[in-house]
């Protein structure tokens, strides 16, 4: 049996607006490209459809910034506007230098300017203002609405969602796609106590499976346009299982790089 | 058009010895999967085969821990014998805990026990001795090397090789596969400039593609087992060009997080 991992971008997915509707622009997407959804098949969804389907917009000219908010923004170079809207979304202020913003998440994840997105985003009905899109309210929960909706018309019981998104990391250049959302997939794969080829148990036991397909998703994405935000994934070479990101973070306790 | 990248775990690949000839190792696998290559193609060997077919072992009955091997073998739990060959291939120890080192490698990156491992290892024709594999001398030129040999048979200008690795990340759970090497790929992707859909620079500029693809055949190639170290990857959606996994060494003087 030879292993292979198909993914494909579904075509022709519109701007979304506050409200759509990502279930059904993603049968139709499916149905466009040929593909009808099998047992074992994952869809991957850009945060940023996500986050505008639910209508996680704000206008930065009703923002007032805080003091905190115009002190960080003197250290980071940044609108003070953003910055406001960032503490927002944000559990603890992790690092602050000039042009860079890195926190911990109120939803537990690492990383730039708590996902507030500047770039690619205009108001609901292209109404007049200054925009920026927050992350969803709860990407697990958005992940598992999108796979409910999925399963009920096609009747699959196994059947992954992932909600991706673009992190940079601590010591290496460049962002790649992570999960920010999971229903249906085994986010952490553990390998524990699985053998290895001589009988020696595995070092490496805990793989982040759904950041590697995040990651493959991400690659096929593209960042410029959103043209191709939604990504169907075929032939994972492990059975799906119930599952959500939060498997992906790791617990404060065991971080030694904060 | 449809973007699709279609990634297949090369069957058949036997268990490597040191000396072995990885690129026809390649080609007998791709033509054994029915696959020809074509311009866009990108090749992705796993660190571990790599290492074995340059005889990177070392048997630790041979190994003498020297006092600071010993003492950073208490802190951290481990063989004695087995600090001593990270410590050679560190350049500076980052983080020791009970059951962890990070170092930074030579080669520059941040990593688990400098990359070496210790399961799934078997000495060169089965000799026995306790034996731990470490990673390429140079995994950038290993990529370089494989890409040559397949260049030369196929004739084809637009061909990449990835070499992968599993590593851990400072804030998330689970390894995820990493481009240790990277050869005719444009390992860090630079949109800086590009305009996004409403003509804003965007903010996310940088992409690690290559760790993105290394990432989507390490999910492929599985962990325990040698069964599917070689992955076909067809459909990178952009065009290929000189590059390697350097690219991705985020400089010391902009690490935050050391």
């Amino acid at each position: 049996m030879v292993h292979r991992l198909t993914l494909t971008a579904l075509p022709g997915i519109p701007l979304v607006e506050p409200g759509d509707d990502l279930a059904s622009l993603t049968r139709q997407a499916l149905e466009r490209a040929g593909l009808v959804l099998e047992a074992g098949d994952v869809i991957v969804a850009a945060q940023k459809v996500v986050s505008k389907s639910e209508g996680r917009l704000v206008d930065l000219t009703t923002v007032t910034p805080s003091a905190r908010a115009l002190e960080i923004a003197k250290q980071a170079e940044k609108d003070p506007r953003v910055i406001e809207v960032i503490l927002g979304e944000t559990a603890q202020v992790v690092r602050v230098r000039p042009g860079v913003v890195i926190v911990e998440h109120r939803l537990g994840f690492v990383c730039a300017n708590a996902g507030v997105d500047h770039s690619n985003v205009r108001g609901p009905g292209s109404r007049s203002g200054e925009w920026v899109l927050l992350l969803p309210e709860d990407p697990d929960r958005s992940a598992a609405e999108l796979r409910r909706r999925l399963r009920e018309t096609t009747g699959l019981e196994s059947l992954g969602v992932l909600i991706n998104d673009s992190h940079g990391r601590a010591w290496r250049n460049g962002t790649v796609g992570i999960a920010l959302g999971a229903a249906g997939f085994p986010a952490l794969m553990d390998l524990r106590g699985r053998p290895d080829l001589f009988e020696r148990a595995l070092q490496v036991t805990q793989v982040g499976l759904a950041d590697e397909i995040a990651a493959a998703a991400s690659a096929l994405m593209g960042q410029a346009d959103e043209g191709r935000p939604i990504v169907h994934a075929r032939g994972v070479p492990y059975p799906l299982r119930e599952g959500s990101a939060a498997e992906l973070l790791r617990e404060k306790s065991l971080d030694l790089f904060r």
